[in-house]
């Protein structure tokens, strides 16, 4: 099985991701295409990224990712594709596979990028406003009848990579922000669990409020409560207990979160 | 063909529902999975269950069914997977399977039910958070690879089952009440076709309206006129024509609707 | 492979979608399904042809769609079933194919349609609610299933035809108007780039705004400001670089939009 994940800021209602399958399909028949997610905000390329790298460690080797958020798109940002580790991105370069790169730098895993410049494998016309349908999708379909990478373009050394805000020490603790807030409300921070290790009792503080401590699942406190605990990205989250906590305490994202050690 | 279907609350936006997949894929490769919602409202278990209820035996005979609506996830209920007649299910034991396996008692299909409580099924790390990715996902795919139910657990005899509010007797008629309000405004009660039967002409009242009969499909009368008919689920429904009922009436969840035999 | 590509205005919440799927899999194990989207507003026949009719040229041949927005469910309409060129649809008869028959009538491509009335090709009960489910499903089956379209009802000549507005000659060029609006806020006109062929520079007008020039990509502007340019379908349309111009200009369907040549 050859497997197509497509994550994109197209929405659901006009039929965009459904037309990507379509050209996908007609080049690559039987080909399984699944939707990671559609509903990424408009051009908003760091939830892209953030949402991409989270899920894909998840999937199997050999799966190709095909993600469009592309604001960039018909002016001069490059169209690349990417073996990471075991696995195949087709994005514009701007940033979206910025954690599955580092990862794989930080594991010393294999990474070979290319610049997709070769008009063969696209769609005959190329419309300046829907590389997805004209560009990507057509490649992620000839990757997925066995082109080699190679193939595809010339190979860069530079892929674009996003900067993600880095928590501060701070003399009690970190200094960090929220950087993701997911359906249910919960609010995902740029705090993960080894800025806690070896520590005893935390507080965290977002806004005016003072969360005491770290529970370990979402149903423990009273309905409503506000509870931190590591969420299941290993980042640390502040929730309601059966309640929306970005309602509770209007938070945005990159307000900050701060841990303070208390003994 | 094994399939496996996917009813949550996650939502799309997160990409939770994807990574479900990616854990399914990586595990049983080449399984067919689908989406029946992930638009359940967050941690709303009734209407998972209502959702579930009704899509179910639509589908053919070795569905697996992968249901996670699980506001207690990482607290002390029991995760479960269950062959209900032909079919299976998985999800956390809150009554979201409650209405499948109702109908199965009902008609003396066969029911067996196991407590997940094998870790060798499990993801190697189970977090506190996300028993979907970690134990329900995986589990879904060992059972689409063929492990027997029963390998997978302890058997039980004691799955938690909802109680849905039932109609009352009154004097002219039955009391109801709106059990789901779908995308359209449709205000579907608890009422059914069986209420009905043998009897004449029938008044629906809803807040101050007065429906004086029942019509046979949603276009029959002007349009934005109120009507009541049997959806199809065979629950006694009220609608507006070419409109939406439940901005009509300002109707909610669990609003009375009372039914009067006229004749 | 045989696949089925589905459109309607059932919305996710509900478990619809799921449950054509359900029915389809039980006739037709293992077809590939696939969703082209289902949140066409609801009863909006236009959009939702508007949309069928730009996809459908980009999927294979051979692909059957299967077309869900039915205002007029159980009342006289027919339900109907077609060979356009090399695809297949299936639908109420109100129009929503009317993009793809034109399209063959003017490629002169083979054209065949047919009434579906013959229930040995239903479900065995009939809902008067949910044709979707109870007649459109299982035809999309028996179809994928290798039945000839003509075994599934008498031929017609005279499916129903939706109107679309037609752009019309002004002094200094055409007024034209908005058809669609995408999840990204750009709007779509029915001026297309044949309307501007052989024209030096043009000028947009719509609302209070006059739009200065064409340009190639979204990208090309300062962020926020208004630009026109031809979308990806062949449409006109005016987009806010970066933005949601139909938030910018408080736009609407049906909207008029002018295109002045000013050379």
């Amino acid at each position: 099985m050859r497997l197509i994940v497509l994550l994109s800021d197209f929405g659901w209602k006009d039929g965009y991701a459904g037309i990507l399958k379509g050209v996908i399909w007609t080049i690559a028949p039987g080909v399984q295409i699944s939707d990671l997610t559609h509903e990424i905000a408009p051009q908003d390329i760091l939830q892209g990224a953030l949402t991409l790298g989270r899920a894909a460690p998840y999937f199997p080797a050999g799966t190709i990712f095909l993600a469009v958020v592309d604001p960039g798109v018909g002016a001069s940002r490059r169209a690349i594709a990417a073996r990471i580790a075991e696995q195949y991105f087709i994005a514009p370069d701007n940033g979206l596979i910025t954690l599955a790169l580092e990862e794989a730098v930080r594991k010393g895993q294999p990474v070979e990028v290319v610049h997709l410049n070769r008009p063969q494998f696209w769609l005959p016309s190329v419309s300046k406003v829907f590389h997805g349908r004209d560009i990507f999708a057509p490649v992620a379909a000839a990757l997925a009848n066995g082109t080699p990478l190679i193939d595809l373009g010339e190979r860069i050394q530079d892929p674009v990579r996003l900067k993600f805000a880095v928590p501060a020490r701070i003399e009690c603790g970190w200094r960090g922000e929220i950087i993701h807030i997911d359906a249910f409300g919960n609010l995902a921070t740029n705090l993960r669990s080894e800025h806690l290790q070896g520590r005893g009792q935390v507080e965290v503080h977002i806004g005016h409020e003072r969360i005491p401590h770290l529970v370990q699942a979402f149903g423990e406190g009273a309905p409503g409560q506000l509870v931190t605990l590591i969420d299941s990205s290993g980042a640390l989250a502040v929730s309601a207990v059966n309640g929306c906590a970005e309602r509770v305490l209007a938070a945005h994202f990159g307000d900050p979160v701060e841990v303070w050690f208390v003994t």
